[in-house]
């Protein structure tokens, strides 16, 4: 069974459930019309399925290894990513004055979406190397963006981000990596990296690593980190790889899944960096960085539930145990709940991605906030359907579902990784309840009303379906405020659940604009969700206000299982 | 971070929450004195952690493999399948006529649970030869009981199960592999069987399999298969192993998990076999060997969720992110929850072995309808938790979650089959709201009374507790009304949503038992299931009452993501 990438899905969520009409048609993007989207995605869509999804088996089967020090790729992928580079994806939403197209995010989005689902360990490294662009575009000098981003752009070099060390994960802060002042300018850093996406292949002739460091005067936490630019080999003076700078590639991780993706534990000793940014403000560079990421990572999720969920229907139609399985009641749930889901999952992420060029295109904080508030949702919800839905299509394949050579267990080992890196679900809940809230719940309220408005506008059409939205944003509306009058560990305790219970919200609210504009399968689909998925909002908002007290009357001796005889 | 073997957390279960001591105070089982007990899961304990989970990882990472058409066992796997035979675990409960212990059901699960945490897949080989032992008892005759029981009940010779073949999993009945009866009132078997766990070994002498065939006249489909003891060895006329049989392991499956449980492909080439019951009536006998298996298989969730969740709380202790993650509220729900989750799944698998037990010592059928009813709940739900709190180990150890060292990434791996073998979980779910509400729901109605009538005794101690038990259970009650209303394919189609709130009010009742009885840190316990868990019974049965309709509704194409742009 091979990946069919979703065009006409996406095309469908791009112009009649997220405002990309609106995106469309601002002078920012005014090159993204409707001809040039559709042939976009359709490109795309031809190269995930054609190019990267015939990679993905291999990938697994062949990991990344190290050799004398030096990544050597899984078979295919050099080729797989000469492809992606080559045909501009890399820099499709990147500034065109450094060689970008200067596309829309939501495009950028719909294409992470299809490659990550033809092939998860390939498409992270351009995801990764985006976020770099992204980072520079918005922090780095202006010798370093013309040094920088046509290579990165146009895929000769890539770029990763080196974040975490081994005490220092969830909290950045902590970090120990030293940054000492050259005094040409340019920094010495000094420090052990771990957990670094691609870093190191033989796919690209450079390889740029933004790395968080601490310099001498800078502040302990997260204020006195700084973020620096350290190539693998320090460019010449016409800008071609030179000298080998002083990092080297320790080792790699012998991982669950994702076993295309060398995931390296690095070692920087004295190698020469360029700051990104100001002194002591990598923070903020970090985040535009992650921010780019953290989307992206929700469209993988997405994406390789997409993949999951094809093969597992191709299965269920072939597959005969007293006639074919997808005719089995309790499969054909299972397999509807998946593709209910991913539509709210995917439209949820394509909001987001609009928001963001909204933002860019109009300047309007409002875009702004809309999109920072749903990028922790888009991340945790795409990444847990991608979780679910690659559970579903093992369960949908029985035995040969846990059998290897089917491929959907990679998709269960592969997936598994996302609601992991760039924050983990729980971080960016904790984000949407701490920091997404802390404008007293205007963006929160100003999306509620939108469900609401749709929701009453509905009631014509699909009484039903629109009751049941209408009811579900009230309640999560309610809540919201309750929410909002408790302090931060109490609102901590109830994170994921109220996450999970606004992500169930938006995804029956854009079921409901899709059932209005499509009707037919859209209606059915939207049935099912509001039916089966959203109704679990009710328990989600109850264990979100249930607080911290029950939680912290467990006692460590208890969680272990030291309970009493 | 060492496993520890629950024995308090069982022993308080069979003293005070489930009727063990009902069992325990029969003639059948006088011999399972509370001292006896205490020894029994003690010693079972220290096996479990002392000898058993030090060759958890070995396993994983020393696969058992196939060489010259022999399998060679991952290491200490033959010593520790020695330790568990020469202990007499595998004859726990089997008759002592011919080996046995003849203890109760409710301490052989106890046992199960403590060494599928220890090391799921060598505790597999164990499971399946009490399966076998089982079948024989019932069914076999006195010659073929007095050859084969003694050795399989201690350990000198294993047991498989044959049932599935390529197009003959779910649907047994389509079964192609024939039997042809022989002079000598043998049978000559001849087929593939797939998914043979322990299918050959070098840990055991022999290895006995029981092979589901049809004679040339049995009936097509279920009724027409006949059930065979086909052993590797042919015993000789001193009951020792003689002369090879027609069989042959074929290959072994590349699997995602339990790499130490050898998962053969099996080749049958007129191999001889013996009658076990009576022609054309396997499936009788296949069901005892599954029912006990099923159960087994629900404390292998069980067991893996323990292990999983005892590392991942050492690991939250250890870890320090401003300050121990296990004080982050996020961190601390996802653990109170899985530990909650464990003990419902515990005492709702301890509360069907004693049903089983009750129903030998007293005879009574209402005991054995008990047990028929509480069968798939235990392997649905144990199975279900398994994989819920494996995953939430991993989500806890971060990114070293998904790193193989931690071996957290191994539970989850390893633990994902259970909700497929023995009968997927669907296939569970279609059992319960079938053949098990045939009754017209009176052993659901009966379990339903004592749960109610405890939630009403329980109303002066915990109001809160028991109002919340007492509603959902009466809500249950009524949905299992409606279900008995309708027809199969209606029912078949919200099965796994009603088995899953079954489960939640019976692990709600469990609790509000262990609060009463315990208090302390059961009570703690006990309202975070009942806050926590158990409300999510109202979706839940909103969906099993659902049907089928709006799932029909979904076209296939629909389903694969053809839905209109």
């Amino acid at each position: 069974m091979s990946y069919v990438a979703p065009v006409e899905q996406i095309q469908f969520i791009l112009n009649h459930v997220v405002p990309f009409p609106e995106v469309a048609a601002s002078d920012r993007f005014a090159e993204a019309t409707p001809e040039t989207a559709s042939a976009i995605l359709t490109e795309a869509g031809k190269l995930a399925g054609n190019v990267l999804a015939p990679l993905n088996r291999s990938g697994d089967e062949t990991p990344a290894r190290l050799e004398n020090g030096k990544v050597r790729s899984s078979p295919g992928f050099a080729q797989g990513f000469r492809a992606i580079a080559e045909g501009g994806w890399i820099g499709l939403s990147a500034d065109p004055e450094h060689g970008g197209m200067g596309l829309p995010q939501a495009l950028n989005m719909a294409v992470a979406d299809m490659m990550s689902g033809a092939c998860l360990s390939l498409q992270l490294n351009p995801l990764l190397t985006q976020g770099q662009i992204e980072a520079l575009e918005h922090h780095a000098s202006d010798e370093m963006k013309a040094l920088y981003l046509p290579r990165l752009t146009s895929g000769e070099w890539s770029g990763t981000m080196n974040l975490t060390e081994p005490g220092a994960g969830s909290d950045v802060g902590a970090l120990t990596t030293r940054a000492e002042r050259n005094d040409d300018g340019s920094y010495a850093i000094t420090g052990q990296k771990i957990y670094i996406t691609w870093g190191d292949s033989d796919v690209t002739e450079n390889v740029c690593h933004a790395v968080l460091a601490r310099l001498p005067d800078g502040a302990k936490g997260t204020r006195g980190i700084s973020l620096f630019l350290v190539p693998k080999f320090i460019p010449d003076g016409d800008g071609r790889p030179g000298v080998a700078n002083s990092l080297k590639v320790v080792s790699l991780e012998e991982k669950m899944g994702i076993h295309g993706s060398p995931t390296c534990v690095m070692s920087y000793e004295g190698a020469t960096g360029w700051l990104i940014g100001r002194e002591h403000g990598g923070m903020a560079a970090m985040f535009t960085m992650m921010n780019c990421a953290r989307l992206g990572v929700g469209m993988q999720g997405v994406g390789v539930a997409e993949a999951a969920l094809q093969q597992a229907v191709a299965y269920a139609q072939e597959r005969d145990q007293m006639g074919p399985i997808i005719r089995h009641p309790d499969v054909r749930r299972m397999l509807a709940t998946a593709r209910a889901e991913i539509f709210a999952a995917r439209a949820i992420g394509l909001a987001c991605a609009a928001a963001i060029d909204l933002e860019r295109a109009t300047g309007q904080a409002h875009h702004a906030a809309r999109a920072a508030f749903l990028t922790p949702i888009a991340k945790a919800y795409g990444t847990d359907v991608g979780c679910r839905v690659a559970d579903t299509g093992v369960q949908v394949h029985g035995g040969m579902g846990y059998v290897e050579e089917t491929g959907a267990a990679q998709y269960l080992r592969d997936v598994r990784i996302t609601p992991i890196y760039e924050g983990t679900n729980g971080i960016q809940a904790m984000d949407l309840v701490g920091r997404k809230l802390a404008d007293g719940g205007e963006a929160a309220m100003r999306l509620l009303d939108e469900v609401l408005d749709d929701a009453k506008a509905a009631q014509a059409d699909h009484p039903d379906l629109a009751n049941e939205v209408w009811q579900a944003a009230e309640t999560l509306r309610e809540a919201t405020q309750d929410l909002l009058e408790r302090d931060l560990p109490q609102r901590f305790a109830g994170a994921v659940p109220y996450l999970m219970a606004f992500a169930r919200v938006l995804g029956a609210h854009f079921h409901l604009r899709a059932a209005q504009k499509g009707g037919g399968s859209h209606l059915a689909l939207a049935r099912v969700f509001v039916g089966r998925v959203l109704p679990r909002y009710a328990a989600d908002l109850a264990e979100a206000r249930a607080g911290l007290d029950d939680l912290v009357a467990v006692s460590d001796d208890a969680l272990f299982g030291r309970i009493g005889a």
